[in-house]
């Protein structure tokens, strides 16, 4: 996607394969940064400190920080190895294991000296289906954007929570991805964004790569969104998720789930964007069996912002000697979501519709 | 209530009737000043710019206001004119309408060479009852609190949205009081407190105010509150109010329809704790006819913390060019209230329990 008049993707690699790039996702908006990964450790320092953030866009570095681990020692322990390091960066999303596991699957078959060049093939192989899956799910989804009828003939609105955009992906976005779509078929929305406390990915994230493809968008307080509801200003939420459960229940982003009690309250569509990848058949229950990531209780207490002299600055928002506590991730019912959006169509939050996403070609 | 090891009001005359002090809730809670107020127009821009915030609390101090300018001038066209002016700094919290009425009212019929000293009793009055209105709330919402039986016998988990407390009122708080006398009592309990974006009002004032009364609490994200419902961790949600239509729709700070809606979901109670002056009868539809207050954007891209070295920086949060809206108030439906919290007894929100209201002595 577009950054200033260049194209880029969130993460790739160098290109003697001995580093990762991957865009530097804690300085934006303030500061356009790209990080150099050297090696798997690098990776899995970037993944839990969240230079590298957004569920597809982790799975597939992490199989990028495979494969610099195979550049190091190809052997069956530090294949293990690389594969444990990475898995327990963080808990919620699961394509993080499903890229670990397929990489596990590819390379150790292998002769170790034939797995640096698999892991690399492996891992371009799954940063290309990344992208061709979130360019499906922008097709599915912007039939779903033109199926609807906004009030008095205004432009659409939709309502976005965090951050599912390029930015979370290699490229095109999970969420955002018929959004950008819509526009490039001369569609006319507007999107709002949730600013998506504590870590602003909207406001930090998704409002800067709206505004590099201009695409007209709002901030608002995440407390503002079932006010706008009410009022009639939202035509559809569509969000990403981090694991979506057997029977469609959607871990994502922390507040997603006061969204859709929302939509529901008013009839407004609430839409998951769910790379195939992000299903997690394994759960049957996603509020009981989900982890759900418990982050530092800074990202509530201070935030980093742009001080008036240009300068980068952290603030303490919180009294001294008050605690805080900082869940990353909520589980939305799949009672509340309205439809998912995968890479091989739509499909209703339940059982049979994503057992049967299997067998589906689209 | 207590600051440090002082008891303090939010507001309170200068001995002489020559201004009025209040708390500068804007620099809390990194630094605790006293604001000196010293004619109408000083009230009407503290009111404006949230030197003084919360529905009693503006209530008083715009009676305070019109002390002031009979000071200055006793006669009719400045009695019309402060009214006025302290009139149209905030449009949802009809106190700030009711207080103003009150002191015309009694203010009118008067010599204007009288009016001076009947205008600061009368201020005072207000600012007395509404002391004795939050403790009486107290003593309601306590005996609430008491018929809760939170799960496995931990202790009473409360969240709360804003600041409803003492700051937000001259003394004791709305929301808060039934919190303060329960600890008075003995009752173990501990508060959830919404962080409030964008002001923070609960990051901010919630969380000192209950650090200076030694209460427990935790500060969580505005998009938390859901997630600790879902898992059995909240066991009341207590909010004020800004403004209740006849029927018991309440306009409260943006954000706490999202949290009416997730107690409805988990069957944990809403509580709104409501000062009859906080009743607008003459409001029928509360979603259709409560004015919503659209702050500046600013607050949204803005944000104003303490910094490492402990001076107050204000840093942007969203990129340059983003656009952002500011929705002060949203409107929870009276179907989502469990019940009201007055002065005069715990009501259900529906007209016919609120006319009784009128007529109920307790």
């Amino acid at each position: 996607m577009r950054v200033g008049a260049q194209h880029l993707r969130s993460l790739w690699p160098a290109p003697g394969c001995d580093a990762l790039y991957a865009i530097d996702q804690r300085r934006l908006p303030h500061e356009f940064v790209v990080a150099r990964l050297d090696d798997a450790d690098a990776v899995a320092c970037a993944i839990a400190d969240m230079t590298v953030r957004g569920a597809p866009l982790i799975g597939a570095a992490a199989a990028g920080g495979v494969a610099l681990a195979m550049n190091a020692d190809p052997g069956d322990a530090a294949l293990d190895g690389v594969v444990a390091r990475l898995g327990a960066t963080r808990p919620t999303a699961v394509n993080l294991r499903w890229a670990l596991a397929r990489m596990r699957r590819r390379l150790q078959p292998l002769a170790p000296a034939a797995r640096a060049q698999a892991a690399w093939a492996e891992a371009a192989a799954i940063a290309a289906e990344d992208v061709a899956t979130n360019q499906a799910i922008g097709r599915h989804g912007l039939a779903l954007l033109r199926g609807l009828r906004p009030r008095d003939g205004r432009r659409l609105q939709v309502l976005t929570h965090c951050n599912a955009g390029w930015l979370a992906t290699v490229d095109w976005g999970t969420a955002l991805a018929p959004v950008y779509l819509a526009q490039a078929q001369g569609l006319d929305l507007h999107v709002w964004v949730d600013e998506t406390r504590p870590r602003n990915q909207g406001a930090a994230l998704t409002a800067w790569e709206l505004g590099q493809q201009g695409i007209a968008h709002t901030v608002v307080a995440d407390n503002a969104g079932g006010h706008l509801m009410q009022r009639g200003q939202v035509d559809a939420v569509i969000v990403g998720c981090d694991r979506v459960s057997a029977g469609g229940d959607v871990a994502n982003k922390i507040g997603t789930y006061l969204k859709a009690l929302a939509a529901r309250d008013n009839g407004v569509p609430f839409w998951v964007a769910m790379p195939r990848s992000t299903l997690d058949a394994g759960i049957a229950d996603g509020l009981a069996q989900i982890p759900i990531e418990a982050r530092d209780a800074r990202e509530v207490t201070h935030l980093r912002g742009r001080a008036a002299g240009g300068e980068l600055v952290e603030v303490q928002l919180v009294p001294d000697g008050s605690a805080a506590a900082n869940p990353a991730f909520d589980v939305t019912p799949a009672r509340l979501v309205d439809a998912l959006i995968t890479e091989r169509g739509v499909v209703a939050a339940d059982v049979a519709a994503l057992a049967a996403l299997e067998h589906r070609h689209v």
